[in-house]
This record gives C-alpha cells, structure tokens and sequence, in this order.
C-alpha cells in the first residue's frame, strides 16, 4: 500500500464519485461506465509532470470513486480495467493509454446485455419452457434474444419470496409474449420436469466458480440437478468477482425482516428472530454454465476470463 | 361390488354422516373416531335377523359415511379397520365384534398422538435445532414431547408460503419455550447447515413410502439430503393411505389462486396463470424415517404396517 | 436333509414331472400350476397309514417335481406355498389341508396377471407415456389395464437386443391402441425425459430387493434415476426367490454367442470373444416400486412378503 | 410402570445377575443365554399362589437383569424374546409357557452364528475378495461358512485403530486360508474397486436400518456405495435394537484417550483434546444387506423382523 | 457482416470447394487441411492491390469453402484457425501471414492424432481393461500408442446399434494384439467393474465441456460414473465447436429408420413410429478427461483452449 | 531428442546437481530453487560462442539436475519455468534472459507460502472450525494468515496413520493458539458436520485436476462432498505437475510395510502381506478449490494456470 500522501482528484472525479454515493448513479452497468470515465477524465484534466506523479493522482482517483461502495462489485472492476492496460513511457503516453482502456471498457459495456442475450437465446429452442428465480435483465436479455429470434416459450416464473421480484419478471415476460405461470417459490420442484431450463441471474461470480445470487438459488439448482434440468446462470463480466481471486468470500446482505413478516403480525406470534439474507451460493456443481457478452462457460472455467479481464494480482491495483 | 338393495343405516349414522358432510365433524382423527363410532352405533341398533343381513347393513353403512369426504383417508381407514377384524357366526358375536373393533380403534386414536410424539421425542438431543415447514400437530407433539423431556431446542421455522401456516408453527413452539427464528421458504438450504433434523408431517402415506405433505417439502427433502441432514415424518397411523396399496395416485388438490396472489396485483402484472398445486410427493429416498404412534418406519417398510393395520384387500371391505 | 428311503411317488406326479422336463409344461404360472396340482394329486392318491408316512411321500413327490428344473423359480414356489400350511393330525387332516392348500394357491394364480394389472394401470394417468425394456405380460397386463380404464397412452419401446423381444412388445402395445415410438437401447437416455414411468418385468426378484429381469435393465434404471424418471417393476409373486432369502444368489445364464453376431461376421472381424449374459441384477435403491396381484411395495419391502407367502425357512421343505 | 412392591427373585437369578454385572458373564450370546435361563428360573423356582404374582415376580426378575448392563442389547432382547409368548390362564401354563420360550430362545441362539455363517456364506463367490472392518465374529462366519463351501477367498484387513482389531481379524482369517493384505484404515478407498464385498459386523442395528458398528464404519460405506462395491452387514438377530422401534437413540460410548495417542506423545505435542468415539451410524442407504440367522433383509426391512423377535411395545414388558 | 460486392476467388478455391461438397474430399481432418490450403492457395494468388481488397478476397473464399458443409465443424475450424492470426500492413505481409497461419494448421494437424495417442497412450497402464463405445480412430491412436509402450491390454467393444461399428473397432483392436470381447450395448453396466476406463470419441466438443457423440455415449458414462470406473474421451482439437462458444447448440442428426429395422419387419409389428437419433450429448459431469493433441483437459476446461486456438469472437471472421 | 554430444555443465550445477542428489537439498521450494540458480550460474559460466551452443550447454545442465531426482516434481517445474521464456538472438540475450527467468522464478517462490496462506485465511471466517489430514505447510500458512487477521479457529486433527503426520500439525496449531482436537482417521465423518473446511495439502496436482496427496484424502473428500462440507486444498504452483498434461500418471510410492506393522506383531498374525501407499488420487469432483500463490482456482481449472507458468509441451523444453 502507498505512503505518498493523498493526492487532489480532478474535479470531475469528485463529482462522479459524489453521485455514486448519492445513488445518483445507480445500477451495475451505470457505476461501472461512470467510474471508468471519471478515471479517463482524471487522466485529461491531471497536469502531473512525471509518469510516476501522473500514476499517483491515477490511484488516487481509483481510491476515492471505490470508497464510494465499496461492495457494489462492477466499480473496482471498471477500475481494474482501466488500470490493466495502462502503460507508457511518458505523461502523454499514459493520458493516452488511460483514455483508450476507458473507452475499450465503456464501449464494451454498452453492446455487453445485448451480446450476452444473443448468446443465452442460441440455447433455447422454438417450444422451450423456461423457469426463472426473481428479476434479472440478464435472463431477460436472453429471452428476448430468443422471441427475436422467432421462438416461441413458456416460463414458470416463482413469485421470489420475500420482495415477489418474480411479479416483475412475470410481467416483463408476458409483455414479450411469453407464456407466463405464476408459482409460490415452494413448488418449483413440482414443475422442473416440465422445464428445459432454469435461467438465474448473478449478483456476482465467485472465482471458484460460486454463483452468488438471490436467496432460493442454491436450492433450486440442486433440485433442478437431481431432476436432471439443466440450469444456466445469465451474468455480464461486470458481475465477475475478482476479490474471490485471493480467495475472499462475498459478504451475504442480511435485510430487514420488515420485508418478510409485519411487525403487527410478527407481535402476534410471539415476536420470532427473523432472519432475513439476500443472496445465497451456489457451488459450480449444480450450474451448467454462465453465459457472459464473451461467450458461455463453464463455472469452473470462468476464472479463467476474470483474470484475463481484470488481471490476477491479489492487490488492488490502486493500492500499491 | 354387491347388488344388494341399499339399506337402511341407522339413524346415528345418518347423523354423523351428515355432520362430516356439512364439516360440523372436521379434522383427521375426529372424523376417524366418528366413523368408527357409527359402525358401532349400526350395529348396535341393527334388527338383521341374519348374519348376512347384518353385515349387508353394516357394509351399507360404511358406504354412506365414506361418500361424505372421499378424500379424507382417515375417514375409510377407520372403517377399514373396524371391517378387518369383524367375525362370528351369529349376529350377536358380529355385533359385539363391531364394537370391539372399534373401541379399540378409538382408544389407539385417543392416546395415538401423545404416542407419536413420545417417539419423536426421543430422537431430538438436549440442544438441538429442528426446522419445521408448513404446520403438523403431530410435529408439535414431538417437540412438546422432548420439551416434557427437559430438552432445550431451536427451531428454524419457514413461513411456508402460500398460506404462511408457519406463522401459527412459530407462535406454537414459542409457546413451548422453543427459541424461534422465521425464515422464507428460499432460505432453507442456507440454514440446513445448522440443523439437525427437518420435522415434518404428512397429509398421508403411500404404499411406495411416498410422503404427500404441503408442497415444499420434496424440494426441502432433497435440499436436506444433499447436505446430510437427517429429515423425519411425523404421521400418526391414520394418515396412511391404504388405496395406494393397490397402485392408486393420491390426487394433488390445486388451490385458488387468489392464495398466490390478489387479483389485482394479477392484473398488473398481465394476469399470468396462476398453478397453486396444495401438496407435493417426497420419495422415500430422501426421508430418513416415519415416526407413528407405533414406532418408527423407514419409509420403505411403512407398507408392511398399513398391511398390518388395515388389510391388503384392493378392494374396500364394504364394496365386496 | 431326510434319510428315509426313495418313497414311491403317484402316478399322476410322474407324469406331470415328466411334462415339466420336456417342456411340455412351460411358463413360469403353467409350472407353478401344475406343480401344485401334482402336490394335491399326490394326497389324493397316497395310501399313507400314518401322517409321517404320508408326508414322507408328500416330500418325495416335491423332490421329483424340484429336480425337473432347478431355476424355475415358479416350480419351488409353488411347493413351498403348498407345504407352508399343511397341518392335521391325521392323514385325512393332511390330506384335506394339502388339496385346500394348492387350491387356493391356484385360486390366486388364475388371476394374479389381472390383479396385477389393474394395480399398475392405476399408476398411470391419462396421456402418460411409458418407456419398456424387452418383453413382459405382466407390464403388458398393466397397461391393458390402464387401456380399459379409458388412458390413452404412448410408449418408447427399446428393441432390447440381442433378441429383439421389443419387437413383440412394440406390437402387443399397437394392438392395445398404443403409440408407439420403437428405438435402439442406446437411444433410452435420450428420450428419458419426455417418460412419465418406466416400466419393466422381472425374471426374479432377491430377498435384499435386487430385481433380475434382462440384461440392460440395470443400466436403463440407473439412467433413469439420473433424470428423475419413476422406474417401476411388475412381477407377480411366484416370481419371488426363496432361494436368496438365505443369501443364495441368483445364476446369470450364459446363452449363445450366435445370438450376437453370427459366425460368418464374427469370423471377418478376428472371432472375438462374445460374453451374451441374458439377465443383470438391477439394486433396489434404483427401483421406485415393485407391482404385484398383492398390491405395490418398495422393493426394500418385498422380503416381507416373501416370508409371508412362502415361508422363511432357509431349507426347503420337503428337504427336512 | 407398576408400583408393585419390589418382588423377591430366584437365587439363581440374583446369582446370574451378579455375573452379568462382573463380567464373569460375558459377550453378547452368552449374556442373552443367561438372561433368558435366568428367567427359566424364576419360572421353575416360583411358589407364586396366582397368575399375578407369578408374573410379578417375573418381571421383578427381568428387572434385576436387565439393570445389570443397561446397555448390552443383546440382554433386553433376550427377556423381551422370552416375555414376548409368556401365556397361560394358571401358574402352571404361565410357568411351562417361559421354559418353553426361554428354550426356544436358547436352541435359535445357539445355532445362530452358523445359521448366519451359512446365509453370508452363499453371498460370496469363489475367487471374490473382501474388505473387513474391525473384527467380527459374525463376519467370520460368513467366510467360515464360503471356506468350508471350498470357496477360495481373498482379503483386505483394514487394521481398525485405535486398537487394531483388524490384526485379530488378519489371524483369524489367515488361519481359515484366506489369503489376508492388511493396510491401514486410510488406504481403504484406494483398494475398494479389487473389492467384491465389502462384510462389516454390527454393535447393534436400529428400527430405522442403521448400523451402529465400530467407528470407520459410515465412512467406509459411504466410500463403498461411491465406488460401486456392495456392502453387507453381518449381524445375529440380537443386535437388533428394540428400543430404536420407540425413537430412541444409540448411545455413542466416548472411550479412553491413552487409546489414541499416549500421555507422553500427547503432552509434548501440546496436550490436546483427544475425543475417541468407539461407534458410529451408518444409515441404510450406504448398506446393501443384513445378514442374520433369520436369513438376509435390506436395512429398511429389518423394523420387520424387529418387531416380529421381540416385539413392538414402546415399554420394556417388565415395566407393564 | 460485410455488404461488399461477391469477390471473385482463386480457382484452386473453387476446385477444393467443390470436391468437399462432392465428398470426393471427406474426412474431418482432410477436409481441414484441404480448407487451409484453399486459403493459402487464396493467398498465393490474389491480384489485390491493397489489404483490405486483399482480405474481401480471403473472405470471400472462406464464405465459398464454409458453405459447402456447414456442419462438418472441422472446416470452420480450419478457416477460423488461419484468419486469427492474419496480419500485416501491406498485401505481402497479409499474403505471407496466411501462407504462415495455414502452414502452421496443416503442420500440426499432421501429427495430431499420432500426438493425442501419445496422451492417451500414457494415462493406460500394462494389463488395463479398456471399455469402447462405437469406432474412432483417436480411441484406437490411444490404444496403439499403449501397444507401442508395451503395454498388454484387454478390451470390451460394445457392438453399438444400429451401425454395429462395435464390429469395425473389435477388429482393429485384434489386429493390435488387444484381447476383445464383443458385448452387446445393453451389457455394458455388467462388465463395468471389470473395466479400468471408459474411452469414447467425439463427434464434437462444445464450450460448455458437453461431448457430442455417437448415441448411447451418455448413457454409458451415467453408469461408469455410477460404478466408479474412469471415463475419457479422445478428440482432436479439430472436434472442438467454437460455434457453441455463443451458445450454439448442436443440431443431433436423425437418421434414416431402416437402420433400425427393415420395413418388412416393421409392417409386420404394426409400423410403429422409428427414432433413430445419431448422437447425443454427455455433460461434462460424467467425462473424466478429454484427450487431445495438445494434452489432456478436464471437460470444464475446453472453453479455454477454444478460445485460444480459434478466438472468442461470436461471429465467424469471414462474416466481419 | 538431441543427438548433439553431452556438453559439460558448469562447475556450480555439478555441485548443485550432487547436493540435490545427496539430499543435502532438500524439500520442494529449496529443490526448486537450486535447480533456477544452477541455470542462472550456467548461462554466467557459458563460454559458448554461438546461440546454438549456449542452449546445448544449458539443455545439457538442466538434464543433469533433472536426472538426480526425478519424482521431486519443483525439480522439472523451477527448469520449464526458467526455459518458457529463454529467448535471445545473441549468446548475451540469451544468458540475460535466463538470468531474469531465474531471478524471477526465485523471488515468487520466496513469497508464494506467504501469498497462498494470505488466500486461504480470507476464506476462513472468526470462529470456524477446520479439519486437516497430515501434515502441510501450505495449509498451516492458511491458519497462520487467518490468525493474524485476528480470526479465531478451532481444528480436528486426524492423526494420519500410519506414521501420525497429524501429531506434527496439532503441535503447530496449538502453537498458533487454535484449539486442537485430535481424532483417529476413523473418527473423521462423524466430526465432518461440526466442520466448516476440510484444508489438505498435496503432494502434486494433475492436470485433470486430480489432487495427489497423502493416503485417506480422497476417502475423507468423499465423505466431505457427502456431508455438504467444502474442502480445499492447499498447494504451491511448484505442486503443479505438467507431465499430466501428457497424460501421464503419477506413480503412487509403496512406502515399507513396517510403517504400518512391527515386524513381531506381524508374524504373530500369520506374516499378512502389507501395502503401505504413500498417496492417493482425489478426482477434482469431489474438490471445492485449490489455493495457490496466485490465486485459487476450481479444480478443474488449474490445467490453464499449469500451461501458462510451465508451457504446455509434451516434451521436456531440454529434451528438444
């Protein structure tokens, strides 16, 4: 970790960074464009006049935007994008190379849900009966890639206790001419041999090829393993975790148990502990693959593309 | 199927039958009791001047209580259980027969849960956490046993959607000094981790070892196999389903919709179908063990006690 | 094992075994029959003065039918069923309980094959599809069941090589109204998915609950099992094997390697050895019931009922 | 539980119960032996005036016994055997009716190892090889009874720490001709697929077909049941457990820490908690067969036989 | 995808192409070398005058040789192969860079299958049993590799129905010295735990580690899982489908009926319905290791060496 | 392979070469280290006046080093890693390149038990309990990176017969403060619920993924997998064995069967042949994860880590 002393950011920086914590700017895909722009926009405005005082305010820039939300995983990658590439003998050099990385990685972005859905729609065929667990426009993605192109399908869509995330995915579906049936979470298993595939989306991907997701996950892909359905998980790179790299574990949300039991009624039974996490892991064993915007993989595998996007190195590139 | 003229039943029996019609008699083993307190009010006021004439009588009988509730298995297992044990030569000895039959049918019913839950009891530790899904009295008789026992215990009660009857699971076992934690259905696998054994009960049993309980529970059987903990059944003799020895399904009920979800809510969201299956079917394969008011059963071998219990015949006594 | 002197057995049971041994009395419920009505025939004709004298005889005529043919296990069933309830004190007594004891034998064997049938049909539901392995009267007995309880079904028929017995099977089920879909055995998993049941008979079924029906059955259920796919075997109760109650396994019989390529090819190809067993032996664990005129039972059950029907002796009785 | 006064017993029952209770009496056939000629006579001393009293002295007599050793099973399972048929409407019926039991216990028990010797015998092949586990008289047997069939056999011994019984069971088996290879407890998967069966004995065997033997066992059959190697558990109907029948568990017995490592190694190595279960729990899906002298059963059967033996009362019948 | 006019291509193109279409050229690995020599041969006679009229050219003929058979996965794979590293900043470095790129294919093709069999080769030990399914000659460059060591081995060869290509590998492996024995499909579980591995070729090999290959692979490598006995496939990398890298799934050929079964016989049994599927797929679960020139690989891993060898890009660069 | 005559190697990498061969060198890290020096001191010492022949000398080296041991796998891996990137087209370039090859291979395996042991502590949470099995420095790096995190651990030591590793692990973990329990090898299942991580160590990794480790891993993973426990497995990427890549397997050490019997005992049991293996082979299957130094990685996934630090060649790059 660097002892140089806190470097200013450019203005602009601050200003990205602040909405950020705002939630101004809100959404995986939205944080992670605005942090790499701010970095290519710290690198415009920097007036460093050595390459190792230009790198200095680079990370300096890195530090304050993770701070922001330092558990939202797609920000540190935009960060580690940028950062990966970034190389030159001169000030010039690196401004440059800054601002290529920067656009590279925006550019990518934006075609990246589209690319992903073209990829997850080649797996489902004309007839298809789909199952989905809460709400992930990733698993949209793929499904509208399929009606595109000229499929027709059906989905069980579980209501997804305790915020009924499926409500939304039900209608997102029915508006793309699915056929929807509505089911409690509780009867999944009753359905799965009717189903061909089992579409979740990711929270984040662990580098041991954990799919961490919302709560219900883990659970529904072992049922749908020993039903012999496949499932498939729908995630941009954006959603890879390279923190698991160095083998950190993804820290699970407890909500609050408002979500799950009023407090009128919760009085009524005696005031029970609720407990109430968002997300859940699912071991690669019970997950058929991962579909990205670079092509599918198997869970095992998608190490492999985290390091290659956003390097190895167990350390933050903005800390060293 | 006999071509007998229908009989005249007596009058108590009429009586009883009509109040299970209109569900004045409701619940399992009240509706058991009172179906075997028929038969004997029949023969108690029967005149037949024959053997045959009597039990022409009684067989009459049992055909009208069992019309009332076809589904409900303990109403043609209580009679079925009068029925196996009716003999004698005169009709005075098949009249005290009868009674004695099903005296002894409802004294067992009488003291059958306690039972149950004597057994139970014994399997849970001082210390130990249950995790309970949807609501069984014959459950609760277990935990109550243990509590009697001096045990401590914990419990994770899932919420056990549609109908959140693990609402009135958690007020319960607080009730007994249970310490309580509510979580949704999706959280189960989380939690399995932490539990030592899954509680459940049974709406009924098949020949094959099936367990037919709420739906959920073959999705949690399976989830608490894969990570090795043990889960149990809980379900007095009654709840065994003696038309499945001869290859009969049980029939799933499918609930109102308007349990998934308000019409409304339905409405927004482009009023999907709605599939609100009440009760799932768990294979033996995944249940460790069937506890009764007669001991405990490996699933697999329940059919030699609904054998034991309430004849082979695939026909029932009162249709030969 | 008895010492007493060869007795002379009846005329009647001579020609009867000589039958069985030309083949003139074939088919696993034609021996059984025949056996016991040569058990019966021997009382009839015994002119016995003592009740050990007579069932000394009655042993001697159970030895000479026993040795026609060792591995019909219809055969031995039969006269274990007969000796099972034989009692008296007097030879009339003996004689009269060894005609009562064939005659219900036979009874329940004339229409074990109906019973047995409308015990399987009413696991299938309308519009099911089942998958079958070689040939068997007793599934096809269930599905004419099903047929005339109003289903209408549809079935994958596996061609079960070497010996094509689907072929057969694919017709039966034609003429039943069927549809019917024939494949190669390899194609069995592919299809798995789209079956409500497997459905396969059964050679012999072991005490430990191992079914022995033609070889690839093992390798089907497993498969099955796999994707989820309800496996279930049909067998009437003479097919139950006494024998291994004591831990006796059953002989797998070889048969000719002409049944698998014919010399000619064989002999363009380096005449490989040709291994062409007819049966394998399928674990319990991978069955889900087994179907019987006695009603259903997990395999892990039917021990059960082999004792009950036949007795649980590890000698047989005509061998004391 | 009776509040009778405590009854005087036969001497020859105190005399026998001292033994019990130090260890003069040992191992446990003989104990059950004793303990049921104990009752014998108690039934030959008794002076009793009436049924009652005849029977009240009995059961004070089972009493007395069975406190001895609480948790030998074989001791309970013998009085229960002998209570089992104990009828009679006089003394002197009550009296001939428990030397008749006890005899019959007695005679079955005296040729059970070699009844059961003779079942397991006709399990293995010649050529086959083993894996044993521990040392085990019943298991011996098994080989015992295939050597004197002239089966050539092979074995792999698994030396069974902390106290190498394995060593015992290498003699033995080298001594009957069977070619013995001893390897440590770790070395046993490598060795699993050379394996044709793997036979382990019994501490005792629950109602819910567990097998609580010499600890190593669980995960030896969990290895088995991987590999594809049958695993079968030889064990004389005394190590059936009736107490399991009522939910009851096995206590697991925590043996001396010297066992595992010696005070003087342990303290230079930091002194740590040593924890030296002697048993553990397999459950019955990881068994293939129990094999007694009742002939073999698939575990989840054995609740059968249980209850036929000894019985299915919750309560001790002595404590009526 | 390029809206260019249709350039003219080099005659040597259109002649290759023409003899892939008309099968003169077959052979997955024939017909790939013949494709990069096209474009080689594209290259040598290009008039372009600038590179990007240069690479219209080389598109143009890619687009020409592609469409001839389009899913014959080795042609594709030949043309991507070369593209990926073309380079260059005028028409001779671009012309060269093709001739180097197809040099380089074709090289490493040459030696491929004999490279794989080394692999293969190593992981057989002297006195292994082999198990085969179907005729591929990257299964039998293993087995003569092992021959070449030294090695003894022995073989089951599944006939494989309905082509009975079993019989053209039994003769193979004769002719190397390999004791065979010829088993019909459905006796393959018999015999699995005699077997030391599995070795299947494939069709194809998709991103998600599934194999495609001849029908019945997958029921086979269920039951080796099952039975614990190793499972590989060998493949070149010309197997590999970069296609399914975007989700593509790969279309099953179905097969004429008479394969299956003559119309003769078929009229005979009622003409049932004929699925005579070619292929199926294996999930990567159930494959040990997949063997290739360039090494062995978990089936998890083949995304990886997909993507390296013919690029990530979702469409074919010929389309760009 | 080279024809060229056998060069003469520098002085210092005779010495080196003699020190491993004496095991005056010993250990893998300290091999490997002294194998990239003994290359570095051979490119200072070269005197050779062409490119061609300064390679010759260094090919000649490292066969030299490689021949004195040829089982320790760093050996072969610390040499591939020096000549991966030996280019130049000088005898200056060349010798520089080795030097830096060298230089950086030393200093990443100076850090890499620190940086593994920082990987596997993040995956350790406050107050988990792990189990271990033998002794490895790279696991107790884990606990020791945990410790210092401040994270307080509790450990089931497996004693690992048959020479008691475990001893030397409880030692080192009471030392660090966690609180040790120790248990025979037998005793692991019943403990593995009360475990949140089973951490092995391994002797080599394959490139299928297969984890080489002390004898009674892959049993104890079995049983882990079963249990729902995670395991992972601790390893330096010197552990890392790329002569899988090829197929190759890795030869198991029979250790003297005196480790597992005094040669007294043994003859007082009938002299039983022993086999003492040193190892055993886990399937990646049945492996949660493998943390190294860079990282870690599923199972499945370290043949890409593998090809990228020590070349994918079939050949030794000296054997060229």
């Amino acid at each position: 970790m660097t002892d140089a002393p806190e470097r200013e950011v450019a203005e602009e920086v601050s200003r990205i960074a602040e909405d950020i914590d705002t939630m101004e700017i809100r959404g995986a895909a939205t944080i992670a464009d605005a942090a790499a722009r701010a970095l290519a926009a710290q690198a415009d405005a920097s007036e460093a006049e050595s390459p190792s005082a230009f790198l200095d305010e680079l990370r300096a820039a890195a530090r304050v935007l993770c701070d922001t939300r330092p558990t939202a995983v797609s920000l540190p990658n935009a960060l580690r994008y940028v950062f990966r590439d970034v190389r030159g003998a001169t000030v010039e050099e690196l401004r440059e190379s800054v601002r290529e990385s920067a656009d590279e990685f925006c550019e990518r972005l934006d075609t990246a849900q589209h690319d992903l859905g073209r990829v997850g729609a080649n797996r489902l065929r004309d007839g298809d009966t789909i199952m989905t667990h809460c709400h992930s426009t990733d698993v949209l993605a793929c499904v509208e890639g399929a009606v595109e192109q000229g499929k027709s399908l059906s989905a069980y869509v579980k209501e997804t206790r305790p915020r009924n995330q499926g409500h939304i995915t039900a209608e997102a579906l029915s508006e793309m001419g699915v056929d929807v049936t509505l089911i409690v979470d509780s009867a999944a298993r009753r359905y799965l041999n009717d189903v061909d595939h089992v579409l979740v989306g990711a929270d984040s991907i662990a580098a041991d090829g954990s799919v961490i997701n919302k709560i219900g996950t883990s659970g529904l892909a072992v049922n749908a393993r020993d039903r012999g359905t496949p499932i498939v998980c729908a995630a941009q790179t954006i959603k890879l975790h390279p923190g698991t790299l160095t083998g950190h574990t993804v820290e699970i949300e407890m909500r609050d148990e408002s979500e799950v039991i009023d407090p009128e009624t919760a009085s009524e039974i005696g005031d029970p502990e609720v407990l109430n996490p968002a997300f859940d892991v699912t071991p690669p064993r019970y997950v058929d693959a991962i579909i990205t915007e670079r092509g599918q993989f198997p869970p095992e595998s998608i190490v492999t593309l985290m390091r290659e996007l956003f390097g190895e190195s167990p350390i933050q590139p903005w800390e060293l």
